[in-house]
């Protein structure tokens, strides 16, 4: 079974504090790893915690605040220190390619291995290995996207009766039909996956909001969620905070997840105004209780659904 | 009596490691803030130490590869949201503009206080407010300098007996003389600061090295220092990887230390592949005793020599 967890390397927002590094959120699936953000400090958090940066396969940077993007030429700069040959590729909104060249410039540095820059917009779909990122526009005072993981989906469900009732020998040939298959049996008859097989099942979702007010485009896409990790800067008392300066309260979260009707949500970009994180926590909890504030460096299994 | 302390923020060479954080040395001068390099993370590190990076009023950077800058445009931007209105200083060898029009530029940010950047070269002296920063050509593999911070002379030891037996009152006509201020008493003699102060005695010195080979420039600057701060980034064993990449091992540093007669050497930009500081300290203590590896963080007060 694929492993897909979720390691928040920086949940706070603005500036880092001690507790809280600034934004980035690294997603391993298999041996990949995929980074969301890339504050400054990001490759520290990554020596803090059990991945290798040397993993990463893809950047995806949801807007030009330096918060969000800071990190990457440190980052890219010692991976080439450790020898990185295999490229990179870095998303975001329009402007990212003048950013990567400009963060691709600085001091004396010049990488040896491709750093690859992607314009993505609102609808644009990356087809990536066993699963897609989606692209939404999100809502903040400069030009911003959130990000859908969406694994492919699965093979349905093996009816093994079934399966032993067509006369199937249990064995290996259970085991192709399960990945979808086909077979043929020593009689000649061919057998298709479907035969066997229940409807096929989603494949996990996450999705990344970044800094934005709440917003539809978001709520669609979040629909169904395992997991929404959306930005709660603020507590409900400081909603007009939220408001004037293009982000959401907690509470404001909490009511988008629920409408989503996601598994969890994680709130993230906590602002340093908040030492203890149940205000936000708490906040959320009043409309949705599978509400979290995760620690930096806290890891999230996300499994299967049977 | 003014305060001069050194807050070692980050102690590391290269990259960043759980323990270390790449370069950057704090100097607390009354109510000034001094940085010497500024990697990425420094104002993370900042957050930990006891120094408030609004009171940082000069940025002097030794060289231009990413772990002795990156730093710079996440600091300015926090110092931005954190309103700061003064200005600040950026010196660095041929390229500071460039480079620092470059880390002004980066996503949307718009400075609204000041940032002056001053380009500086050997032999370069920095007048500033009861002290001067010297600039020294270093020997790394890109274009490197060291700084030489000097405080003005002091005031002789006030010859207390003397000034009494001269007539001279006790009390504040004593004060204003060891200040250097020439006093008239009321049977109109006039009495000049050097009939009764000892001869002018030295302020206190602290050079800093940045990447460097060992060279004779550094040790010429760093004649009788209080502090030298050289950087050490491999043990004795280590010689050829030093050379070849423009560093010094620590034994190195601690000869040069000797040779300039410092009092004490603190050894930085200690290589990643270093777990045990020991092993540093060691190689250097064979040839100076009053060698030490500083952790992330310490403190280390100058005091005035009686």
């Amino acid at each position: 079974m694929t492993q897909l967890n979720i390691i928040f390397l920086g949940t706070g927002g603005s500036w880092p504090t001690v507790k809280r590094n600034v934004a980035s959120i690294a997603i391993k699936r298999d041996s990949e790893v995929l980074l969301f953000d890339c504050g400054e400090g990001t490759q520290r958090q990554f020596q803090k915690s059990p991945l290798s940066y040397m993993q990463i396969t893809k950047i995806f940077i949801t807007h030009f605040h330096g918060d969000h993007f800071l990190g990457i030429p440190g980052l890219l700069q010692t991976m080439q220190l450790n020898d990185r040959e295999d490229p990179i590729h870095i998303y975001g909104p329009r402007g990212i390619d003048t950013l990567t060249t400009q963060l691709l410039h600085l001091g004396y540095f010049k990488p040896s291995y491709h750093v690859i820059s992607h314009e993505v917009a609102d609808g644009d779909v990356i087809d990536c290995n066993g699963y897609v990122i989606k692209v939404v526009r999100a809502n903040h005072n400069v030009p911003a996207v959130a990000y859908s993981l969406e694994e492919n989906k699965r093979p349905g469900r093996f009816n093994k009766p079934k399966a032993l009732e067509m006369g199937i020998p249990e064995g290996p040939l259970f085991s192709r039909l399960q990945k979808g298959t086909a077979i043929t049996l020593d009689d000649g008859r061919e057998i298709m996956p479907e035969m066997v097989l229940g409807k096929p099942r989603a494949g996990r979702k996450i999705v990344i909001s970044g800094d934005t007010t709440p917003c539809e485009k978001i709520r669609d896409a979040a629909k169904n969620a395992d997991i929404l990790i959306h930005e709660g800067t603020f507590a409900s008392d400081f909603e007009d905070n939220a408001r004037e300066y293009g982000h959401s309260t907690a509470q404001q979260a909490a009511i988008l997840a629920k409408e989503a009707g996601v598994d969890r949500l994680f709130l993230t970009h906590i602002s340093p105004r908040y030492i203890d994180k149940r205000i936000i926590e708490d906040d959320a909890r009043k409309i949705f209780s599978a509400s979290y504030v995760p620690k930096d460096l806290q890891q999230v299994v996300v499994r299967l659904k049977k």
